[in-house]
């Protein structure tokens, strides 16, 4: 079987006019728009900023010259905005099929449920566009808020019956005042989730207890510890997802973890493991396998460069681990992707980088 | 060369009377010491509570009764607190040699000073006498508060010239309301440090932004994840230290991440590694090395059973990593440790084993 390189992990910029030209005139000043600032380009949500142009942007670029702001959307390549040249761009890098996603108005929390709703449902319907530019390479997933879970529910039900292959929530709802996920209450969401036969993904967003203001503090250092413990968070997703039992409830329910990494896995399914064979009796544990058992059977992870995981692979799971460029993002390996896999890749034998590269997105964003 | 056998990570309990016997007659009353409660012994300071007899005193149980509270002094074994029952099973466990550390009032933080100074003061001394009893065997360690860094710099230079071999201080002052450790007002700290010649000892309190009442709360898995989730927020530490330039402008300053595991240490080796390379333009990283430099010649971090970082040790530094029991808490191997080590060393060369299961803690607390 020949071997398709899918990213699991990139991104895409809508249109700067996408909300403005689509809202209703009574959200059309509140509506997402980009406004140009001193810093740059900056994303606008009602009164509040909602993304910066900087180091979402920097395919293509050298090292030297990185910004994290001070750019416009003339300072991106064409690929990051433009479909046919985002196609030109994979093609370039040897890329078939690449999970698209995209942050800023898209996911930034509002309460308001009219121009929530607006901001989902117009994103969302934009996905569902972009997807149809190019069927089986350009794989747009939407994004749910979840200010009103019956609103969730329902957009669910919309984007899976308009064809889109996965979808994006926030991992931390908690952090905006909302229940955590291990919240029964979400139960139903879940149930729902689990009928479309959809995977959900969780982004990574920063580091926990950390602010986003921390990557534009002036002490040096800070940025880059920022950066470097964003990835490793999303063990405390995984943590509760596992031993609240949710994964436990709901066999069926596959989720993704998104430029998480990969090298930590298999030390923490192991510390996942003794605690729950340590501990489960005290604790009550709700739990009737042992924790890996759930990851392996419902879990999924991206990586885009990551020696320590893959050579640990079999114990992450050859069938839960994907290969990403998360173009244009800073951490991009465009446009040496080819080049980056063949380095990772020394050694291994063929079938488990063919899963890994492409073959395993392919499975569960089902694109056979 | 004989193998020795050092747990880099173990407790030991001070007498129940420790600070009200030597308390002057004003700090009589505020003195730690132990109240039997409802849920148990708890160790008590002026009016807060400051550590509960429980997981800390799990050795020898099986998992199946294991508690989290409700215990007392009686019902730990005696090598919890008595240094002749703690040799005895050292024996039994083939183990030649334990570092020591403890939490509980020895760490609790006062902001008092003379209160503060006193409980500091008392508990080094302890130390010292504990040390005392077994040289050579019992390597106790002292604690230092970070309220006053006159203080601290004082009490270190006491400590080392009583000859301590090393010592704890909290990773995260920052929560207690002090400066971050990365703070520049420390380097008169790691200067002293650094002069002492003494490690510095890390030990992990709990995930970042959670508070140890989730080790408490009822929601079935909190619990669990909590547990799960406390070692790997280490890597905090880590990546503040080394990016922010502490350990570059003290290159002889060693510290120890202790109880952190290590199996996930490649991993953040690579992923401070990438960030290095590819932000320190913009950042305008003050290293001259990439991190993992500074790790290989100043980091240290202790284990109990991690197979995914014994199968990557040469990653995360086979003179970095050690070995430890965790003697009398919950995650112990004892009485089981030589077992621990066959299945965790199956096929590692002779000479690295002896490094990580004791040479590299001979070596660092200076044992020969």
């Amino acid at each position: 079987m020949a071997e398709r390189i899918i990213s699991a992990d990139s991104h895409v910029n809508p249109p700067k006019d996408l909300w403005v030209s689509r809202a209703p005139a009574k959200l059309k000043e509140r509506a997402p728009r980009v406004e140009s600032m001193e810093m740059g380009d900056v994303w606008m949500v009602d009164q509040n900023m909602a993304g910066v142009i900087g180091l979402d942007s920097m395919a293509g670029r050298k090292y030297e010259n990185f910004q994290a702001m001070g750019l416009t959307y003339k300072d991106m390549r064409p690929g990051a905005y433009d479909p046919a040249a985002r196609l030109a761009d994979m093609d370039q890098d040897g890329v078939d099929a690449e999970v698209l996603y995209f942050g800023g108005p898209a996911t930034h929390p509002v309460k308001e449920p009219e121009l929530r709703r607006f901001i989902v449902h117009t994103y969302n319907d934009w996905m569902v566009e972009l997807a149809a530019a190019a069927p089986g390479r350009l794989i747009a997933l939407a994004h749910l808020s979840l200010f009103d879970l019956d609103e969730a529910i329902a957009e669910l039900q919309r984007i899976a019956k308009a064809g889109l292959r996965g979808f994006h929530m926030n991992p931390f709802p908690n952090d905006l005042g909302l229940p955590p996920l291990t919240d029964p209450q979400y139960d139903r969401l879940w149930a729902a989730i689990q009928d479309t036969g959809l995977p959900v993904s969780f982004h990574i967003m920063g580091p926990r207890g950390m602010a986003i203001e921390r990557l534009y503090d002036p002490t040096p250092g800070v940025k880059e510890a920022f950066i470097s413990l964003a990835n490793i968070s999303m063990t405390e997703l995984i943590a509760s997802l596992t031993f609240t039992g949710v994964l436990q409830r709901f066999p069926k329910l596959h989720f993704v973890v998104v430029e998480s990494g990969i090298g930590w896995i298999p030390y923490f399914l192991e510390r996942m493991d003794a605690t729950y064979q340590k501990h489960r009796f005290w604790t009550k544990s709700v739990l009737t396998e042992k924790p890996s058992f759930y990851w392996y059977r419902q879990g999924h992870a991206t990586f885009i460069e990551d020696h320590s995981g893959v050579a640990l692979r079999a114990s992450a799971g050859i069938g839960n681990i994907m290969w990403s460029t998360d173009y244009p993002h800073s951490d991009t390996t465009w446009p040496h992707s080819r080049q980056v896999l063949a380095e990772h890749f020394v050694g291994v034998p063929d079938d488990e980088r063919r899963r890994i590269v492409g073959a395993n997105a392919a499975q569960l964003y089902r694109l056979n």
